[in-house]
């Protein structure tokens, strides 16, 4: 086993603190990776918090990482020690199901093992521990090529936010001649807007706060509407051919309905805890709407969103911050106070 | 002007009664239609209650209209008397915008005419009358030409209920390959089977009672499930590629999704109208689900669905009846007590 030391839970809602455990032994598929940034994201809280299922304690949160490897296994071919590296919020899958044969990982039929707080059912059993330490072991099949062309602190967000925002772009082909609304400006929806510009659309920011209307500007999207400006909606009303809605709180999803034109397309990757509710459902009929789910993305779209990423010098804005100040983070994320994303600083640790 | 009887509600909730009015002169692309059969469909009542909008009375409901051409305009090209012809749901639209061009007339962004109880904007802003009556006076471009190979007064449900799940089970590409579930085994749902048949896909009938079976294999679905039997659920559960969802009640629409598999696209086109509900947003996102509507169809692909219809043999199963059984017909299909479509034989005005 290999000692790793790293910030964990001991129980639900207890507060992070050093914590010494074991990182299995590098097996021959396996790269070992010294991590020197993690992404802070909001379900690291919510897992703490057993808001989403009775976690597994100690928990060291986590699935935002990069960093350098430092060790491979016989078999290993696309690694080297050396090399920049990445693990997102996957850890491993069947990988016979037919999502997992063509890259679609994330939705494994038998069930993904998420980087942290799962038990790794096709290993060994052992819970997963996630990036807020010093080191971690990952299949390599797991593990993303990271460009040396890029920060690498603001490189850690793409794992998460970048890949859940990419991949449904992708997904339902957003590009030239598209009117995309983004909805939420966190560390999920300033992606969003970065990589709706990227990929040719005309990129709209709406928010309920004025005083966003400059971050919009600067992060390249083309308009900014506030929602609670009866004239501004109007005059979008039945025009976006997209919504990418990344809000994690009730929202009212007829009115965002209202906004999209003909065969237009809601994309929610936010996880409103109550759901969501449709109250006129001639709405979604007289305009053949969509009202659609996506999770992250597969290993080789990760792959293709880093090169993308690589190739438009893509990265999260982010503020870099020492291990010790993890729960401040917590705090002024969980209040929508930090432009856009937190990264942990594994030096500190 | 044009002299024609039909059945009439005075007042919003009034019974239907005979109701001498006029149609508008045949202008110069202008088709008239003897009427030979409408068929009768949920909103008729739901028009007649103003449970959508408050109606415009006398009210003259059918929006389910074939019969026999006998009178064209001048300029008319497509229609010479003694044709068979159809009209749908659509009377008018503003023909401009770019639904109307793409012959999505039913999308019209500036409001499309129904066949009855709307004013005609685009022409005389008259109220229209539907079929419930002798004879039509309709727009060449909105009448459809009807196969002599098929049972005439079974033809007429395929204007409303035929396209309305012919649409959006081609505008999805449901075929080959495919499994395909329906849902509400009503005027809508019995054509949804005819048609997921025709196009290749594996079809099962969803029900919450058991003693549909024997009708669902009349009907020629591959499979039925009875939706309280928790063994037959498990069976089918993450397994179909489209969920065609007629019902116009509350119904568990989280339920639902669980049966789809990944990239499984659930198509409402019954009107709950209480709206739905979706409590695990989770579910749509770990399946890459999508919840979409589907509102009837254009006009050109309504005259697709039914060269379709007549190319395969495909029309409703109606109960004829005389127009004085139209409240004991009402009564019934409210309490789903038909299989699956009443159908007046206007011989009886």
């Amino acid at each position: 086993m290999i000692a790793a030391k790293g910030y964990a839970a001991q129980s639900a809602n207890d507060t992070l603190a050093p914590w010494n455990f074991e990182r299995r032994d590098v097996g021959p598929h396996d790269v070992q990776i010294e991590i020197l940034y993690c992404g802070v994201c909001h379900s690291d809280v919510a897992q703490i918090n057993n808001e989403w299922f009775p976690g597994i304690f100690p928990m060291v949160p986590g699935h935002e990482i990069v960093g350098r490897v430092i060790n491979v296994g016989d078999h290993v071919k696309g690694f080297k020690v050396g090399d920049l590296a990445g693990v997102g919020t996957l850890a491993n899958s069947c990988g016979t199901c037919e999502p997992c044969t063509h890259g679609l990982e994330v939705y494994c039929e038998n069930g993904v093992v998420a980087t942290y707080n799962n038990p790794d059912k096709y290993r060994d059993n052992l819970p997963t521990y996630g990036g807020y330490s010093n080191t971690i072991v990952a299949d390599e099949s797991f593990t993303l090529h990271i460009s040396e062309k890029l920060d690498l602190a603001a490189t850690a967000p793409l794992l998460c936010a970048g890949i859940t925002t990419y991949s449904p772009l992708k997904h339902w082909g957003v590009g030239k001649g598209h009117k995309l609304a983004v909805l939420g400006l966190g560390g999920l929806g300033h992606m969003a807007v970065k990589f709706g510009v990227a990929l040719g659309a005309e990129v709209t920011i709406l928010s309920s706060s004025p005083n966003k209307k400059a971050d919009a500007e600067k992060l390249g999207a083309h308009h900014f509407v506030v929602t609670s400006n009866a004239e501004e909606v109007e005059a979008v009303k039945s025009s976006f051919d997209f919504i990418i809605d990344t809000v994690s709180a009730a929202h009212d999803f007829d009115f965002y309905l209202s906004l999209l034109k003909l065969d237009g397309v809601h994309i929610v990757v936010g996880i409103p805890p109550e759901g969501f509710e449709i109250k006129n459902v001639g709405q979604l009929q007289l305009g053949r709407k969509s009202i659609v789910g996506s999770a992250v993305g597969g290993l080789p779209e990760t792959q293709e969103m880093l090169d993308f990423c690589a190739e438009h010098r893509i990265v999260a804005d982010i503020e870099l911050i020492a291990i010790k100040a993890i729960h401040a983070a917590f705090d002024r994320m969980v209040k929508g106070d930090i432009k856009y994303r937190f990264v942990i600083d594994m030096a500190t640790l």
